[in-house]
């Protein structure tokens, strides 16, 4: 039987501001769960299970998520992508969907993530970036946060960047790629790439390079923070509205870093 | 006493969605109310009266209204931009504070206004644009739209193009100094900036050059539209979310026209 379902990859952009999150609740209303009822009325099967590459936090927003779930019946991509609209919210948009291999698995067959985190560094915030950017009014020194990020680039224990270090099954060894902050304007941008991130990793180091960038923190003590291996309050995490899920990784795609 | 008054021009950046317009109503949140309640809080005084460069419909966004407003005690234009903040809501922002003289007035004194409606012309509309641009899916073409959209600059009786031509105490002649249809990327935009916009003219001139860019209308309909003075179902009333209050121009303000 098993052999018999059929099986799609889907890529999805959600604005997370009024999610609690990806992963279904009971009560609360969920990226998750929109997907799975959206496809379940669209489809008429039972039970969709939407398999994700991984959770995002209550409003985290995501650019390019992905996720497999599997039909009973032969549906083309195609038709899944010109009918799923009408069956979902529109802060939840489904932007491909391609059909995958028995053996693909969202997030095991994951082999790297690409977050942003979007910063409105300037005096006023306009009301059109504010649940979209977190707002920093003073000066931020992008080029000691860069300093900064250079020391986090690689393979290390990245405890002290966790919220919660204990709960970290696989330990707390992660390799981050690319770490580089960008400069637009009067936006600011860490866009980090990374094998995969500890819980809250990107938020961490986010509210870190800030702490850099306003002068409270520099390339020196991020190196004694990392080494340290222990979560203090100069490892702030910075707020979900800023994050973006901007990209997941497969084998075969072509890497950005 | 009225001498003693010190006058100030304000502008404000508003995220309209959660606006329900300009103008203060008992029960409903709207934007002068928010703007009246926060700078009576912040200065203290008993009654400041935000005049508006002219109303905002439900739902729609401001880049840059413009309003008067007169205070007892002499602040310094700094002090309330740097005050006002705390006293207002995240989605309206005062993005400039200047001190006038006592026969400026925002509505009388304005001499054009441009507003831009934007569109998401594209299969699927980014969760990200959803609140800021009307989305439709079919291909517009721009080429046409602009060539009815060249009909409609100029002095005319814009009768067919009001939501309500009876009310409207002055007449409906107004004069379209320029109507620009751009394309960015997926983005279409419609620049209008005139002398003054009959009630819920802009978005029926939206609505009217989208049908335009759909093939159901071209210019020729346009001219005799226009010259019918009749408002009719050829021009439907876009929707408010694609709407920008661009700017307000005063004489002195360098005319982008």
């Amino acid at each position: 039987m098993k052999s018999r379902l059929h099986k799609y990859r889907l890529t999805v952009s959600y604005d997370g501001t009024q999610f609690h999150g990806w992963q279904v609740q009971s009560v609360h209303r969920t990226v998750q769960g929109e997907l799975q009822a959206g496809f379940q009325r669209l489809t008429g099967e039972d039970r969709v299970h939407m398999m994700g590459s991984g959770r995002t936090d209550r409003g985290v927003h995501a650019r390019a998520q992905v996720a497999h779930f599997s039909l009973r019946e032969n549906w083309t991509p195609e038709r899944l992508m010109r009918s799923c609209p009408s069956y979902l919210p529109r802060d939840l948009r489904v932007t491909q969907v391609k059909r995958v291999d028995p053996d693909f698995h969202a997030q095991k067959s994951a082999v790297g993530k690409e977050y942003r985190y979007r910063i409105s560094n300037k005096r006023i915030c306009s009301p059109f970036d504010r649940l979209y950017r977190l707002h920093v009014w003073n000066p931020l020194d992008t080029a000691a946060m860069q300093a900064a990020a250079d020391v986090l680039v690689g393979e290390h224990d990245f405890a002290a960047f966790s919220a919660n270090p204990m709960r970290e099954m696989e330990g707390t060894v992660r390799t981050v790629y690319r770490l580089v902050v960008l400069k637009r304007g009067s936006e600011v941008i860490l866009r980090v790439i990374g094998s995969g991130f500890l819980y809250k990793m990107v938020r961490s180091l986010a509210g870190h390079l800030i702490r850099v960038g306003l002068g409270k923190e520099d390339a020196v003590s991020t190196q004694e923070i990392l080494a340290s291996k222990l979560r203090t309050a100069r490892v702030p995490s910075a707020q979900a509205h800023g994050l973006f899920l901007w990209k997941v990784y497969y084998p075969g795609d072509k890497k950005d870093w």
